[in-house]
Formats: structure tokens, C-alpha cells, sequence
């Protein structure tokens, strides 16, 4: 079974290539009598566009959606909503000389061992565009939520070795880098563009933390809410890590630490990151993700063609020196398909008085 | 859609209470001709057993495993198998003071809220007991694996701060520790036994390693590799972090150090952790695991009782003061059930000859 | 992927065979809250029971139902409901000399094809035996239907020739042939004892009606709800045949004729079975099944052996003459099973107001 | 959860109402190396197309079919294939008058209590346009299934009480109707046209035959083959019936007369339908459907309004006067889909020699 659809309740499939016709998704589930707008949509496209900063791809692509189904007089119907972004920017030739060869971090190696054959232009279906698609589905995702007072917040906590000191969630806007210190932004911004200059790339970690989330969301023994979190944002292009709460810090902690007392007003410390046994627990839901650097460089590397011969390469093109910048609304986009998804499952979970 | 069903080809569903009548687990999905002996599974319940060191829970169970359907003079016959086990030594009443308790750090809490009832004792279906039946369905998933010679090792890496030097394979078996390095064994044993007898517990890094995998396991963009590794072992108890090849690492890399340059022989380095797209490149796979301490400790903690008042509570009963060591086996189990289920899928992504 | 899991919310996976050690099944997704009684299960269990009449198989049954897991103190916790039933009266050596043997109108020629390998003791999981485990996985469901004042009623419409007059439902539990016309029931009897001695059998229609159905159950517009009960039924042992309302008496009849009209009072005339567009209608479901004579027959027949070779055969061992009897409680079930999972995946549909 | 997927190896997702935008269908799990002629997707397409004959619906639709992704070079990449065909001859105002009522025979009751709107501009997604989808899948489906021998033919067998009287496929394609027999196709268009200039509408019988079916497809027990053709076939527009091989005639069949003999050529008789325990048995596979006249009739007829109030309602517009004729190239599709499915899930059933 192909792996293109995600979700339970709450689905979408997608499809699409950097430098084919077009990029899509179909959003099944989505609960009729929900008013949607196109403009919604497009605002978290934008977020999420290339070319919109030096630090960034200097892909151009306006990245706008067509919604061919499912909403009548700007309400959902209950039937699928199918949306549709066409690639416009593509600078197919770019990537000939690339065509016999493997890309050293990319996916390239691994598509065509798996398939045969592989669309090598920009990298196929693994290029990061493809999460286009899902930032579509997720502002559908993030209104639902919005209604439940569900409110989703991500940013950049570190780039290199470059880290925030402090969060002040207004300023995540404020700044090309999603980062809520300006201070740190800076640093950060001056880190990339030597990295750049380098023809280098640096990795980055992305927090994101989700409030509102009622107790009880999440569904054991496999389908935990921590779980599905870590799947979903491990599915991101370039990310190696996620951890909840403390994360890999519990590993030195004691039970006496560890365990957060629990007060009539709530849990006194956070270090579950709001899950206990694989449910949400109420608190706020905290969650990190480490991204490696961009495996795209301008550096010559080692490879081998695709007859095994070793090769040199070094990958020219329109790249971001830092793929962990653009993925803070494509985590956000994921974590609102992920609590949303389990919001809805968790309605059926119990009797329902007659 | 509840929760309890594993996998996709390769499919497990499990039942079960820490202290019900049995847990059991159904596999749907075994290749018919597969042979399968009663003793295989049994030895692979045998090393996550509790009550076999000082260092682990002294619940006293044989975890003894009765297969019900599916093997025929012992030969998988392509139904789907049913086993069981049932539970023996059940303390019920130890947990009878804990009923109207929520313990920090244990899903007492989240279960009452979400399901509105919960069977209090020992954990009900949180309690890691019931990863007995995911340990009996990996016995039959690594004998499969094992024809295909793709091989797992589940060790510590580390408890507290005690952490390993060397890894030596054989001597994983030869402590109760599942400690590749025997001089930090002795070390995490006596950590282990101090913090006992502080009435305490401490958390601990479990890694992971599987060999023997051919390149184009993964399904993307949903189904990765990583992805699923991730949620499968997120939703052991007490992970709070799941980190691939260099995993958090990569945060402070550069795109130069970081990707792994290919060679006709293979790949020189392996920060990638043997999955570049969320597909399988043919190296090691290496994963790493973060448990929290043991929640249940005999310290007096703060909570609040069913109806939000606040309480003190104190865990008695028999509990391990490191669950990081019987989660080793647990892993190896969830390792064995991902990589077998995409290996699997993976037959169906090429045309095949006629 | 293997097929033995039903249902999307309430979920079903069994397992078991007609001669091996148990049989058995996991109910996922039941609410919580729901009280259960292990009596309540096993009256259902009881109706299909064989060995109950002249009518039916004599082999011996009880067919005790045991509850693993889910409930606590006689309510549905949320958790798997693992329940079992072991095999008692198994008469294995009747079968001895079908071993090499496919007796014609059974599945032991499928199953050997397809899985290379089969239990050919009393057919194996091919028997109608496996249903056991659907009746107890539909006993709860009928009980949570009940309780939205659901109600499913199924009968014997026909055997061989012998069609019913009247339908009067108090009489169903009075003859052993779920048979609403004493008199047509008579008549059945007559003709079953009939074959019997002539070592011969007979096949049967069978009606399931379904009251109090909301409107608005199904999900086009692959999983309509006359769609998924096609499947259900046809999953039924000998089975060949499904049709919903005026069925295929459809194919001669004009538009203006099979239209139900509609009043403010409900549809006038029903010949769409309670079904539109794949979505219940408020109205009676009303469904039929057409099942075939019981293969198992004392009379010699043509078949060829596990080599190829040509054979003789003639099926000894005890058998329901007209297994049309005994699916009508195995057709409710699966009646219950279905509407259930509609009735709850159905409450997701429409955005809920917070 | 919706229900807009269909399949679970080679699995489609499909969005569009009769007057939104645009009608499209992802396609997951298409083997990577298959080569895909944008041609012969189109052709399928024209097959069912309206406007063809006096005896189809008068709208004109193109019905030309974009493929946006997964095919690189004319080759099947593994990555999913993402298709839309827009909707051109929309007359959205032929609809308005019906905008308040709901129209008997149709789902327009349903889907208003369903999701609480509706897009009531023909039908919306309650439209046999949303087949055009199923189709373009179908159309891949059935080159595949080509690849392995695997034949699907579809025809009438009977309109009203005209029924054929022989099967020669090759006159399938020389009328209008679908018909394997010259003379019944006269019959029934002269009958056709009839009902049509009475402004009524007629039921109709189709027959579908896979020929080369290689014994083993079908995943007992609740995916069996003949289940999972019934959903398939039952969730075409207009179908109120399924049967296999001798279907509803074996209610009165003996079981010496019903059980087909098997010899070392094959089975001497097919009262199975191809069909043994849910599972193919390799002979040819026989299934029929019944399908009612068209709802939509310029007759008056009683209904009610959105409000419940007693309304006359006649349906203008472009109709079939006999919907059964173009589900003849949907049912081929549908089989086509069902049949590939289980062909790619057998390869999974035996353990595989390493």
C-alpha cells in the first residue's frame, strides 16, 4: 500500500512533483456547514512560499489554490474538497546534468532503488514542494481548530548553534526566520547568509506548541497522540528527531523530577508536554523536531552515477541554506491535521446519552 | 476509530488489562507456510518477563503463550492467528488504595478523561504489560526477518549518566541489563539499585540497530520510514523522544559534514541512519529511544483525587526502577513489526514480469 | 492485506477455526460506558447454536462465550473487548479421508490455491463455524443499537419452493426455522426432512428488516450504506445473491412506478429499501439474501484429488441440510455491525457547534 | 470517516459534483514501470461519455481527461497519479426551480439530511457524473489487469422484459446499447424510445464476465471477493441488486444439483460464479446487476419542499431514459478495480522463497 494519504476522520491524499504539472490534494472528511474561504488557504500558502527572502529559495512560485470541489456558496458540503496548486517556476533543464546521478543526502538513491525509475527533476515527489499540499489541507484543519479555541504556534528555536533566550510569540511574524527572539534572529540571520556564502548549509530545531487541546485525544495501544505527532512531523522533508516535554532530557531525570504533580488547577510542571499515556493530558502540548541541513550544496561531494560508477557533484540551483526556516509552517500544518484528526475520533469514544 | 491494530500486511490487534483475565493479540496477515513454533515465541516473551533480576518488577509471571488458530501441524496456514496469555499473578487489591487517585506521571488521569471510567488496577491498559502481545507478534515478525537476513539488536545506551563506551554485541545477553558494555553495566546496576533504594527511579536512552535491510523500504509522503519507526516506538510507555542516525545532532551540522558521501562500496558515513527520503538506503539502520524514569515511585507526591481535590499519594506495589530495560526487547519487537510490514508493502511497488 | 477485520469505528477482528483450539474475536471501538452482560452475548450465540434441531447439524456446541478483556465490573471500559469460545465437540478424524480431497461447492480447492497449505478439518476457517465470533461482536452491537431504538428483525422469506404468505413476527421464535408463516413453516419442514433422506440439501432467501434507522446513514460514494451491507451479507457463508428494496424486480419497472413518492408524513411506498443515493432514508431497510444448498451432501460426486487426479466423493459427518436456517441470526449481526458503524462514523459529518 | 477512497493496494480517491469545477481522482499505489497513454484513459472515458446516442443524455461533455502527476516520460513513476477533467456544459440554471425541493428517486432528501447542505445543481456529487472518476482509475486498472490475461466484458442483458437471447461479444460495440445480441438491441431501443417519449424511464439488467481470473484472489472472511464485487457493483448509481453465477436461482436449487463436479480439465458446471468461499476458483466469473429506471422523469410526481411542505415536482433537464445502458463501461471499471486490487493483495499471501 502506497503512502499518500494521511489521517483517519480528517483526510487527506496527495499528489504531485516539483516540476510537474501541478501539486494537489483531496481533503475528505471535512465537516459539512464549515465556511471556507479561498483567502484562508492562500494566507498559510504564503507563509510557506519560496522567494520570499534572501534566506530562502529564490524559486519563484505564487502558489495559488484552486478549489474545484466540495465547497458550495463558500460552505463545505460533506463531499471532498479537491484543490489544486500549478507549478509555474520550473526550471526543468537545471537539473539534466543531475539526471545520471545521486544527490548525497537526497532521496534520489533511495527512489530509484525503490521504484526503477524516478523523476529527477528537483527531486520528484521527494522535494519539500510537495508539502504545499498539505499546508492547504492544514489552514482547513487549523479553522476547525480554531473554532474549538485550538490555537497551534511554531517557531525556529535554533539554527546551528544560534538559540533563542526567550519567546515572544508576536515577534515569530516579525522576522523571515519564525523566530520569537529578535535577538537570536539576528544571529541566526547573519549564521545563514555566511553559511550561504560558504555554499554551505545549516540544520535547525522547530518547536511547536499547540494550546487548547482538551484531555482525552489520542487512542492507545498504537494510535497515541504522541505517536501520530512523532510520525507526522518525522514525515517532514529533512527532520531526524522529534521529542515531547523533557525529550531526551528524562533520560538523566529521576521519577521524583519527572513526574509532574498533579493541583485542582492543574499539572504544576510540564515535562509530559501534555500527553500521558499517549492522551492528551489538557496542558499545552510541546514539541521539538531537529531538520538536518539542506542536502542541496554548492560543495563538491562524492556520489555515484547510476550504473554505480563514482562521480563527483555539486548541486547548483535555487536552494535554502537552512530547510528548518520554511518547515515551521509545514509543522504547524501537520500538528493541526494530526489534533484535529483525533479531536474527531475522540467524539465517538464514548456512549452518547439518547 | 480506536487505537489497537498494528500495521498495514503484517497486522497485529491486541487486547488486554494488567490485571483482566489475559492480554492476547490476533495476527492477520502471516504468509501461509511460515513455520511457527510455540517455544520461538515463548523465548522471545521470556527476556521482557518481569520478576528475573533484582532490577526489574518482582511480578511473577510465566507469560506463558497459547496459540488458538492459524498454525496447523506447525505451519502458518495464511488465518489469522490467534494467541493468548493469560495473567497469573494479579495482585488486584494492592491497587485498591489508587482508585480514586490520579498518579503522577501514569495515564490514571488521562484515561478517566477520556473514556469516563478506567480499570484502576496496575494501570489497566496502560500499564506496560500489555506490550506482552506486541513482544509474542514480534517473535513471529523477527522469524520472518530472520529468513530474509535482516537482523535486530535492541540495546541501553545509557541510564542516568551512565553511559556506555563500546558495544560489544554478545554481551548484551549476559547482563540483566541488555548492556553492550560491561563495565557500564555494572555501573547502571548500581545506579539502578541506589535509586531503588531511594525509593526512586531514572530514565534511560535505548538504541536500536537493524541490519541486513535492502534500500526501498518506506512509503511516502505519509508512510517514511522514519515516520513510522518513530510512531511505532513513541508508543511504547515512557518514550518521550525517537532520534534516527545523527538525529538532534544534525541541529549544530552543516550540510558538508552532514550528508553521506556514496561510494560504489556504499555509503562512507551513515548521519542519515540508513533512511534518506523515508526510504531504507541499504545501511544500518539506527535508532535511539528516550524513556522517562518509572513513574510509580514510593515518594510522596501531590495530585488531586476524582472529584479535583488535592491529595498526597505514594506508589506501592512491585515496579521496575528503570522501565528503559525491559523496553529493550519491547523495541526490538516494534523494530521487527515496522520493518517487516514495509518490507511487505514494498513487494507491490514495481510491475511485475508475467 | 489480510481480510479478517470488519468495520471502521466498531471494528471487529476475528480468528478461529472449526477444529482447532478456539474461536475468537476483538471488538474495537466499543463506547465506553456501554454496559455489558456476558448472558446478553451468549442468548445471541445460543440462536445460532448448532445441534438444536432435526433441522441442524448435531453437532454438539455449548458455545460459551468468555470476556478477556474491556469490561470492568459489567461496563465497557474503551478498551478492546477480547472474547473467546473454545471448541469442544471437534470430531477431526471425520475428516480424515477428505485430506486429499476438495469437496466440490466448498472451499477447500480456494483455499489450497491460494494459501498452499490447509486445515481440511471440517473445512477450516472456511467453515460457518468462524461466524460465532461475528454473532458475539453483533450481540453488542445490536444492544447499542437498541438503545437508539433500532431494531433488526430477520427471517426465512423461502425455501427451495416453499415461499412464505404472511409475515407475523411473534412467530419467528416459535419454530426453529425463523420462519414468520407457521404454516409455510410447516411446509419447510416437510421439504428439509425431505432432502435429508435424500442425502440431498436446499437452498433459502432470507429477509432482514431494519427499523428506526435515522436518515442519513452511508458515506458515499464508495462506502453507501447498500453497498457495505451487500458486502456484509455476501460475506455470509453460501451466500450468492443481495438485493435491497424491490431489488431485481427493478429491472422491469418504469420510472414513474418505482419512484417513492414523498409526503410530509414519509415516503408512500418503499421500493428503494430505505436507501437513496446510498444514504438511509429514514424508512425500513429492507434487505434479501439468496443462499445455496449446503454443499456437503451423502451423495456421491465428481471432484479430483490434492494431485490433480480424478476422484469420488461423498461428504459424511454431520451437516445443516439447508444452511439457510442458521444464517439468519449470523445475517442480523452483520445487519447490526453495519448500521452500527454508519450510525457512529455519521456523527462526524457535520460541523459540530462548540 | 468519508468515504471517497476505494481500494486498499491500488486505491483511488476521487472528488467533483455534476456542476462544481472540475472532477478528479488520485490514484495510489499504481506499480512503478507501467506505461500509461494519456490516450487510453481517454478512450475508456468516451466509452461512457453522454451524448453519444438518442438514447443518453443530450449534455455534451468532452470529458477530456489531464493527468497532472505520477507519469514521467509516459512511464508510471510509483508516486501517485493525480487526474482532472473539467466540467464544461454546465447549466446550472435548469436546477434552480429544484433548489427547494427534493426530487423522489434521488438522494437529494438524503444528502440534505446527511450534511445539512446540499449542492442541488444536478444532483451534485449524488451524480452518475462522479463516475467519469472510477472510470479514468478503471481505464489503468484494466491495463494491468491485460498484462496478466485478465479480460473484463460487460453488456446488457436485459432492458424492461426485453432480454437477449445470445452473447456475442463482438456486437457489444456496434450499438449504442451495449447489447451482445443484434435483435434485443432493437427491441430495446425501439422500447427505449418509447418510454422516453412517454417521458418515463426503464429499468435494466447488466452482466459482467472476467475471463482469466487466476484461482486464489479474494481475503476471507470479511474481504471476500464476491463481497467486495457486490460493495463494488452496489455503489453504482441506480443498482438495487447483485448476484453471482446462479445467484438468486439457488434458492431453489438442490445441492447435488448446485455443486459444481470438478475434473482435472476444470468444473463442469459454474453455478458458482467463478467463485468458492469467497475466493476465485479460476473459472470464469459471472456477476450481474439490476438497475432502476431513471428517477429523473418529466412526469409529475409528489414531494415535499426543504420545509417539509407537500409539493409537484417534474424533472426538465438531460436524462438517460435508461441509466442501466451507461453503467455498463462504470461496472467494467469498478470490476477492473476490484479484481487488481485483490490480484495485488494475493501476492502477499505465501511466504516468499528467499
Amino acid at each position: 500500500m502506497a503512502g499518500n494519504t494521511y489521517g483517519v476522520i480528517f483526510r487527506l491524499t496527495t499528489f504531485g512533483e516539483s516540476h510537474g504539472e501541478a501539486l494537489g490534494v483531496i481533503v475528505d472528511g471535512c465537516p459539512a456547514g464549515l465556511k471556507i474561504e479561498v483567502d484562508e488557504i492562500q494566507q498559510e500558502l504564503n507563509r510557506r512560499r519560496p522567494g520570499q527572502s534572501s534566506l530562502t529559495t529564490q524559486r519563484q512560485e505564487k502558489d495559488k489554490v484552486h478549489i474545484l470541489s466540495g465547497v458550495f456558496n463558500g460552505v463545505a458540503t460533506g463531499t471532498p474538497i479537491g484543490m489544486v496548486i500549478y507549478n509555474e517556476d520550473q526550471r526543468s533543464r537545471d537539473y539534466d546534468s543531475l539526471k545520471n546521478l545521486f544527490r548525497p543526502g537526497h532521496a534520489d538513491f533511495t527512489y530509484q532503488k525503490k521504484y526503477g525509475i524516478r523523476d529527477y527533476r528537483g527531486g520528484g515527489r521527494a522535494s519539500a514542494r510537495e508539502t504545499v499540499a498539505r499546508v492547504a489541507a492544514g489552514a482547513i484543519a487549523k479553522k476547525i481548530l480554531g473554532l474549538h479555541g485550538i490555537k497551534i504556534v511554531g517557531y525556529v528555536r535554533q539554527v546551528g548553534s544560534v538559540e533563542i533566550e526567550t519567546v515572544n510569540e508576536e515577534e515569530i511574524s516579525k522576522n523571515p526566520l519564525f523566530c520569537p527572539d529578535p535577538k537570536a534572529a539576528k544571529e541566526m540571520q547573519v549564521l545563514i547568509e555566511k553559511v550561504r556564502s560558504e555554499k554551505n548549509s545549516v540544520g535547525a530545531l522547530v518547536e511547536v506548541v499547540v494550546r487548547g487541546v482538551p484531555p482525552g485525544l489520542g487512542e492507545p495501544v498504537f494510535d497515541k497522540l504522541d505517536g501520530e505527532i512523532a510520525k507526522a512531523l518525522m514525515s517532514i522533508n529533512a527532520v531526524k528527531g522529534v521529542e515531547i516535554g523533557a525529550g531526551f532530557r528524562v533520560v538523566q531525570m529521576q521519577g521524583s523530577e519527572n513526574c509532574d504533580p498533579i493541583t485542582p488547577k492543574g499539572f504544576k510542571t510540564n515535562h509530559a508536554g501534555g500527553i500521558l499515556g499517549g492522551i492528551s493530558n489538557g496542558d499545552e502540548i510541546v514539541v521539538r523536531m531537529a531538520l538536518k541541513p539542506t542536502s542541496s550544496i554548492a560543495i563538491e561531494q562524492e556520489t555515484i552515477d547510476q550504473e554505480g560508477n563514482p562521480a563527483k557533484i555539486m548541486t547548483k540551483g535555487r536552494h535554502d541554506p537552512c530547510v528548518g526556516i520554511r518547515a515551521v509552517p509545514i509543522a504547524e500544518a501537520m500538528m493541526a491535521l494530526v489534533i484535529l484528526d483525533f479531536l474527531l475520533r475522540n467524539q465517538l469514544v464514548r456512549l452518547k446519552k439518547v
